[in-house]
């Protein structure tokens, strides 16, 4: 389109992250209010949400999970029942010390997340082997007291899904972490079209109390890795902690093995920052809460609105359909839906309408298709389709074009001094390793991927013997 | 059933209130937790809700309504914005004053309702009429700090939906409070066959900042009143408190008027003490988590197992089917089950198999039927149908029969001396004589209906002139 439509953008090569604060306001995914750090979610957003909620509850359930709904806070005598927990967690909780004018004799705090409030209730709930697996999940917001704070990527308030379950074997315990991770994995690439690697965090990036953390890590068009679902798998810890005993078939005593995982409204920013572009969001297919806008064209001529919505129920059948109709110029149209990155247009006018045909825009690659009302819904279809494959291939291939390889430690600041992006390099295992590079390169160590490459023998820090590749990058 | 397999529940009749924890208890609906006053929501009673939500949320939607989500937090200068709503809110709301380590400067509520967060948004999205209306919804949790909890009934913490409006008119805002009130009935009376007398809440009982409040009030089995669903109309209060204003189509600037309107996880204590009876639950087929449960018998003997399992298969086209396959004995399941209120039973034994047949047995009558397999998913909807209709009958003939009419002060004290329920009754409209009756009676004002009857022309209480009938009663 024109110039002389596109909103007021800051351009990605210019500045990246005003230009991701432009795109979530321009397009009317959130706002702010005077609550610091938080966001309010709006129409378009929260639509969007919707469509990866229903898409994750409902792998979710098919692997036998149920759902459930812990309380908002937390007594601070609970939160502390785990020591490593209460560790990571403590600096970044809000408090609450008064209810209405009493002040409480013990402080609550808002939850963070709910693992001692799941084990509590498993305490009571699990006793004989006939009780495991228990497989929960909740949909809820938690808290965290963020000193700095971007829309979506990091906010003092988020919305989740965390789940908590309980198994009678450490091997159990273990293949529901790697099938929660396979779930997360699935839905971002093949809902939101997002490529990842997965792998385990290192003990210094693990889940504050767990036995480790497997980890999907996705790559932003700037180069930068974003955390975009955690899997964890506890092990007994919280177990023994809360006294979560069951009798197993020979009649002993057992602690429950543990996991959680969550998945958070973070990755509506990995997919604005994944797929986005000068002219806004781009959102693929299956999340897009409108699939195909239609536009009409010379809309004040006889027949031509009516024609219109008839379309929009004929094909709404086949996708999210929705028309603006009202009396804007159809080029502010143009780039309101380019802006907010509804994946086709469709623009029918009288010429159109007599010729028996509509015309569709890819927001993807801008590309015009004159198609016979007679295929329409077919050809819908397909291109939907194309769309999200190819949205999907074009992430890769960027994400592949930023990954980098390094030998040694002058290779990797190098590589991290000119550009950014994953670096594949290999570890010793060793933190101080992990803290020299951070110190040096601002880059952390996102995972050891579970597809490991031998790219040598030595560790790119120290040069001693390395046990494990790492993707290393600056990080979101 | 025989006696023997009934889970210890106090009857009904001996104690109402030890009745309701124990069925909440038992169903699996809920557990307690160290969260004074907060409950956790099993997977039993979570699915419940989200039925409830499903077919709220999708009449919301159908009448134009879009989602968003807004925070959890208040600061406490945002919320004293609009006097009376502070006034009314301030002692049962939870203060948190601090965030990691750091004394916050402003002291944050967390949200009993969110009117202000709206107030602040909409003052930054409406500028014209073309912005209105705008009609949204949030589904959230909210906190009011109450000192007596009840499970769903009254807890610290609780689940609802929040629908805040604005609109060009006020007659615009009056056909919204009244749109959402008959949503909420709809839901109540359609989806929970809980019968609601519709009507106005006096200035007493209305909401803290609302011009007039609008209310469903149903019948519990124990005569009490609960509240089942508000619609406010909150005309220009919040409006000129908060500078929301949009130019008209003659150009001149306007306040808009709004409304606001809930509905929470307390309905679903009114549909356990609307249905339920000695044996525990009954859930109206509409709302059922399951609403068909196969409980094979004999499933050691080949075959049944299979075949029960193929049935559940075939039925879950026209119901939500589940089946108990575990080793427990029949006569635990058939308990089990009628504890959890799933409106019909299936049974399927070998001699059934070889009959073409099941036998299914009703929640709600107890009656049993033998049914050739060859009609069967016809008639289980048919039942599901037919036990949908009968809990509304009977909830109704129950109110109808707990509904008495006063013409005059002794008669009234007389009845709420002896009795429980609905009373009919006229009213001056002067707040002393509903709070004379309140102190003399222990019955509020449930509302004003819709649907006046002229009692008498003289006020039950004080004997002047009558203004309104009242429905008057004890209340959760």
């Amino acid at each position: 389109m024109g110039k002389e439509f596109v909103k007021d953008i800051t351009a990605m090569d210019v500045d990246f992250a005003q230009w991701y604060t432009d795109v979530v306001t321009k397009a009317d995914l959130i706002d702010y209010s005077s609550v610091r750090g938080s966001m309010i979610i709006r129409p378009y957003g929260y639509a969007l949400w919707e469509n990866i909620k229903n898409e994750l509850d409902s792998r979710i359930k098919e692997t036998g999970h149920e759902n459930v709904y812990m309380p908002l806070f937390i007594p601070e005598s609970l939160l502390q029942k785990e020591k490593d927990h209460i560790e990571g967690f403590a600096p970044e909780v809000a408090w609450v010390t008064h209810g209405g004018e009493e002040e409480l004799a013990e402080r609550w705090c808002v939850r963070p997340t709910s693992e001692v409030l799941f084990c509590e209730h498993y305490k009571n709930i699990i006793h004989s082997y006939r009780d495991l697996p228990k497989l929960y999940n909740q949909w809820a917001n938690v808290v965290r007291w963020e000193k700095t704070t971007r829309p979506f990527l990091r906010t003092l308030e988020f919305l989740w899904q965390e789940g908590h379950t309980c198994h009678a074997t450490d091997e159990e315990a273990h293949e529901e972490t790697v099938r929660m991770l396979d779930v997360y994995a699935d839905v971002c690439e093949n809902v939101l079209a997002i490529p990842v690697v997965k792998g385990q965090k290192t003990d210094k990036e693990k889940f504050a109390g767990a036995k480790y953390t497997y980890t999907i890590e996705s790559l932003m068009h700037d180069g930068k890795a974003l955390q975009s679902g955690t899997s964890h798998h506890l092990g007994d810890g919280f177990a023994k902690a809360f006294g979560i005993q069951f009798t197993d078939k020979d009649g002993a005593l057992q602690h429950v093995q543990q996991t959680s995982w969550g998945f958070t409204t973070r990755i509506i920013g990995a997919m604005i920052m994944v797929h986005g572009d000068d002219r806004g969001l781009v959102i693929p297919p299956k999340a897009a809460p409108t699939q195909v806008m239609i536009v009409p064209i010379a809309q004040h001529k006889e027949g031509v609105l009516d024609y219109a919505y008839e379309l929009k129920k004929t094909l709404a059948r086949v996708a999210r359909v929705d028309i603006d109709g009202s009396d804007k110029k159809p080029g502010w149209k143009f780039n309101e839906y380019e802006m907010k990155g509804v994946p086709l247009r469709l623009e029918v006018g009288p010429k159109d309408i007599e010729n028996n045909q509509v015309v569709l825009v890819r927001r993807d690659t801008g590309e015009k298709t004159i198609v016979l009302t007679d295929h329409l819904e077919e050809k819908i279809t397909e291109i939907l389709k194309d769309i999200q494959r190819h949205l999907f291939e074009k992430a890769k291939a960027l994400r592949e074009e930023k990954t980098y390889m390094a030998q040694n430690f002058s290779e990797l600041k190098e590589i991290f001094a000119e550009k950014t992006g994953f670096v594949k390099a290999m570890w010793c295992g060793d933190r101080s390793c992990e803290d020299q590079i951070k110190e040096e390169t601002g880059a952390t160590s996102r995972c050891m991927p579970f597809n490991q490459e031998a790219i040598s023998t030595e560790c790119v820090c120290c040069g001693k013997a390395a046990k494990k590749q790492v993707y290393w990058a600056k990080a979101y």
